[in-house]
């Protein structure tokens, strides 16, 4: 069945049988209403994905396009130590596009809200010419406690969750069709580090996810903060067998880089971090330095940009 | 100059030094961060524009589109009895799209934040085949007075704002180019009647905005209300010189339809409102009929539908 054969009507009687969720209004009106806990700040985003841009409908899964459009938000949400509550998805899509690729694209939402204990509470639909899918999404934060981008300080140590890398070479397995490799998985099915996040809040001065890459987005915090980095490279936590560019410039990562004053070389939330450097003076310009072996050079931020 | 040669970064920082708002963390962050006042429940939507669905890039003046995408979602705000609070853009577009075209969007964007008093905080951007746009918009209601579809009860009266038929009249003068015909801006730039919504949520039962056509969204309520409502065609408020069609089943009207036990015929907010018909028993289905002189039919959804 095609989805214009479904009818907008249908689309959203699917949607909303399927989604229920205990909110004041859920799914099925003009907007939705909920409640939030007092003492909490709200956390705003939004991530959209592209057809043509940020997938290509004959390579990725559905399921895994659906399960990433709201894990990606989750990882924003997480990077300012708050916690992922609600969601909308504005769904545009061609007539003919088949009701099979909509509803894998639903288990995959279904299955995020499951594993982030979140919840679809309304959105948009539209016919297009291409598939557009945005998420927005609205976390909680205790009031004061959201870290921002522009905290870090000269003399804290820069770390990160996890590993680097893997969505970069699953991405390239996949165009290969070498789909044995588990690095697939990771570029398909990212895992965000909300619940990291939310854990470091109190112990860091400034914390992003790396959606763009190593270096793009630790530019963003150096230029934020107005400060500059020095990152080694012989510490940077590699996934296995990726490349050097995968794990400098790779983006779709979903780990955090965090910094604080703090020892924070530890295991939180299951999930390790490392100290990959440490924050310095800016000099003149706001930059990241890369340091490998007896050689420093500046890192350019080469990771992901649009237009 | 070209999307393409300002770069993400430009864009970003284009949008960042024009909206300032008052809030935690304004654009510029992974997410937005943001207080609202106690006793209050987040209202919370989202309205997408898709380049060929909804408008014609050579058709559709850009600020146009920019005013309209905001003006969208604080109607459907607007029809819960809730106040526009604050909105994200998620804004994808070829990288061969003139920025001029860019700053006249925002132009509108920036009109219709000084028009309904709300900030835009964040979004995210991509590049695309196409031009999508997708505004996501949080709003306030105090707690439990949230109006919604559902309930509408036999023998309350339904009443319109404003008139209808000029957008549906406003997009044929467009295409023929008669742009002195001022239902042309009727349907450029729309003007919600939110403040109208929140002052009539604790006299009404249910309301809806007049987006997909009123033959339609008073289908919507009498689906969810579990009713059947009559309204008589020569008591419709119609906009000068539109037509029958434009009237019962024009979309984009943004006009509401509030249900209220209450004689709502009066000025609100500098709106007329008219009592066009009667709730009613549902009978076998949830019907609307329409009334014109002797005859009474039933008036079928034909407005605007996606898919």
């Amino acid at each position: 069945m095609k989805l214009e054969d479904l009818g907008e009507g249908g689309f959203i009687r699917k949607i909303r049988e399927r989604f229920k969720a205990a909110v004041v209004v859920p799914i099925g009106d003009d907007a939705a209403v909920f409640d939030i806990p007092s003492g909490h700040s709200l956390v705003f985003c939004s991530d959209l994905l592209a057809e043509n841009s940020h997938f290509i409908r004959n390579l990725h899964p559905p399921d895994s396009i659906g399960y990433k459009s709201v894990a990606v938000n989750v990882s924003d949400v997480g990077a300012m130590g708050g916690t992922p509550l609600h969601f909308l998805i504005s769904f545009a899509a061609p007539g003919d596009l088949d009701v099979a690729w909509v509803d894998s694209f639903f288990d995959g939402v279904a299955k995020a809200c499951a594993d982030f204990d979140i919840s679809l509470i309304g959105g948009d639909s539209s016919s297009s010419d291409r598939i557009f899918l945005d998420v927005s999404m609205i976390g909680t934060v205790p009031s004061g406690k959201a870290v921002r981008r522009s905290g870090a300080k000269s003399g804290d140590s820069i770390y990160v969750t996890g590993q680097l890398g893997g969505s970069a070479l699953g991405l390239e397995c996949l165009k290969s069709r070498d789909l044995k490799n588990r690095a697939v998985r990771r570029h398909l099915y990212p895992e965000p580090r909300h619940k990291v996040g939310a854990a470091l809040r109190e112990r860091v001065h400034a914390m992003i996810d790396i959606s763009d890459g190593l270096s793009t987005d630790l530019t963003h915090i150096v230029e934020e903060s107005k400060v500059s980095a020095r990152i080694y490279k012989d510490r940077l936590p590699g996934w296995p067998d990726a490349a050097s560019n995968h794990i400098l410039h790779g983006g779709e990562e979903y780990e955090l880089i965090a910094v604080s004053s703090q020892d924070l070389a530890e295991v939180v939330m299951n999930v390790p971090l490392r100290r990959i450097g440490e924050i310095i003076d800016s000099g003149f310009e706001n930059q990241v330095f890369l340091i490998d072996g007896p050689q420093e050079s500046v890192l350019s931020p080469l990771g992901w940009q649009h237009f």
